[in-house]
């Protein structure tokens, strides 16, 4: 695979499968409706465990434009080669949110709560409170990549032995961070399924929350890139 | 030991342990009664990582026939030892719903509903829509089969060691993928048991749904062929 | 450590940690009152991981009588050895039980109900039916020796890297099987508790139920046999 | 980094995450209000597991002063580096709560109970009785610190390798062995979070119940130190 087919791929089983936990969590007479948080910690953090295994070899398996900008700032990974790489996860995020809307159409039909399936795509705060709001993400991400930076081979990325610890590190985040927010800890989880809201015909939707998009995308990549100085800090 | 040797003992363990998680959740008066969809997700992954360790050695541990297909596809398999391992695998998926039925009988008998007692054996829809339900085990079953192409042995199946990554596999495309159709993705597994419910003298049962029956079935296979042309395409 | 040793103190941990989260469970006023059979599966898995891993390299960390004698009639440990072994066993469940007696002491005072405190020290069947009881502990167990004899070393236990596997093949019958007789697949953690039960002046206690004492010693005896039998006959 | 840089790196994420789970479940309006005892535990576990293999390569993650002694003790590691590994950990401790504090900081001004936010800190008994209470943390850390000696490399600490077992060995005393006290086992991990609980600003906060702070500092250097000696014994 190609680095750049391999984000798509691979960040496109993240948000099928993260995504996916949720929605059969939150909507209406699915089979794991009402099941609570250790099935979306649990979900989520097997969700980046299959995304990183399946295609580490190929791309590292940044699947997340706060990791490929925070390698890049660590002088890991090449500037040149970042806006290919957020463009591909991206458009994985999309697609990831597609297909989970896809399997779950018809119990989006049967889900009464426009909050709820909006928050099937996108991350929103337990309470709005946009300080705190990027407080928690900047916190969860710095926590992220400052991990992923402990974990990563010394080059680029994450290899497929890695997927493992990097799971457990995003279940850790979920159930300790995830409490605020959400834990979108990575723009493309967030703002590329927020699209794909925007644009799905899914009946009795609301709006896509545009106001609170910016907090993930802010908060993640100031996270990661305040990881990736005091990494370099802390070893140097 | 032999290959279909182990394919049947394999695939005997996944049912008797996957099953049998469910029987103790759904079915009255068990330990696990109503403890939900967390226990039945770990337990079916704990069920596939027994079953793959403990055969892998010898037979590759496909205990799936939609893996068997896929493989065989993708060139990794001979299609002459196809039908031999589908049929081993499917006369393990029925011993296996046989000892179920044999540790939980005095609870099959304290259970009044006859659905219950049914999906103690099989899959069946949340939301009963064949075209929906058929696009699910597709998703569920190209994510299984596409990383455990991945995850695979360069020959024909998997290792000892391969054990634990599938088990999480599963256990994310359970959590995630399973909220519709309580993911099948394995025709040996719902077949097979399907028929043990129509042979055994279980009081009070209802019919064995054989019209949803096809579904898991042609959505498996479906997902696990497209998952191995997808997946030389894009390692090609 | 000597092996008589090791195997004292790795049953005493398994027991301790095993029976412990029992007691966190359903014993009154705890911290984990109600949190279910999750906890419980989780708890005793681990249970054994500690026990495991803490004395494996020591004894092969066989901590189960059924495990000792099925090793034996597969040829793998030296029968002199099994009496040794199964006393160490039994001494071990013994002080496992008086351990979270200890620790646990101000909640079987605060808890009224005297099945519920036997329940923290021994098994006993949710629909109580000696035939298929003991057809649960033989299946449980027939699992549970089948899978040791998979993974372990050639020569007559298991090393400390088995640890993981073995806890989540113990994870596996707990959420699968245990829901019948509460999965015991080991007479010295029921038969050694039952005995401290029957000592200790726990405030308001019940007898000790010898009346189905026999079932988890008989059931995991003829589970583990059978297993080591058929393990032998498929691998020959 | 440097190995006290390391320490107080570790701690101050062991107890952001595992102070952190807690906020998640208890205080008010949170997305993990309630989810239970599970979480709890998977959340303290997980960030064992982040904390020993972010820093263990420069420290060899200690992150607790009971370890810490114990190894001295054990004549694994010098005691003229304990007062200075035993600061980082306090001045961790700390840290970590601030950040646990600024994440749910609107969630500590939504809860009314005082006894809950200071549970977001340190440990209390479910029952108080000092000798019980002491009993509990004396056994629970005996385990932790039995267990670390049996995983420990030979020379004075973890290895990023052992993050996992670690995990998972807290994990085990959590559920088992935390019903009573809530498992401290840990002096950084209770007295450095009391201590900012008696100084941050918390709105509607109750006294930081010194009363009770001797015994998770106290059972925890005991069942420690007994760990080491009687490790040293058994294995002489």
């Amino acid at each position: 695979m190609t680095p750049l087919l391999a984000e798509f791929v691979g960040t496109t089983l993240v948000v099928l499968l993260g995504n996916g936990v949720v929605a059969n969590v939150i909507l209406s007479k699915t089979k794991g409706n009402g099941s609570g948080l250790i099935v979306i910690a649990v979900g989520w953090a097997m969700a980046v465990f299959v995304g990183v295994f399946t295609v580490a070899s190929s791309s590292g398996a940044h699947l997340n434009p706060a990791v490929t900008v925070a390698l890049a700032v660590a002088g890991k990974f090449a500037w040149s080669s970042v806006p290919g790489y957020i463009a591909a996860q991206m458009l994985g995020g999309m697609m990831g949110a597609l297909l989970v809307w896809l399997v779950y159409r018809n119990h989006f039909e049967q889900t009464s709560d426009s909050d709820t399936k909006l928050a099937v795509f996108c991350t929103g705060p337990a309470i709005r409170s946009i300080g705190a709001n990027l407080i928690s993400e900047i916190v969860g991400t710095f926590v992220l990549v400052f991990g992923v930076l402990s974990i990563a081979s010394p080059k680029f990325g994450l290899g497929a032995l890695d997927a493992l610890p990097v799971a457990l590190l995003v279940m850790s985040i979920g159930v300790s961070l995830g409490g605020t927010t959400g834990y979108a800890i990575n723009p493309a989880r967030d703002l590329g399924p927020r699209l794909m809201h925007a644009l799905l015909p899914i009946p009795g939707k609301r709006d896509s929350d545009w106001g609170y998009a910016f907090v993930p995308i802010l908060g993640s990549l100031t996270g990661g890139v305040l990881a990736a100085l005091l990494y370099d800090l802390s070893c140097a």
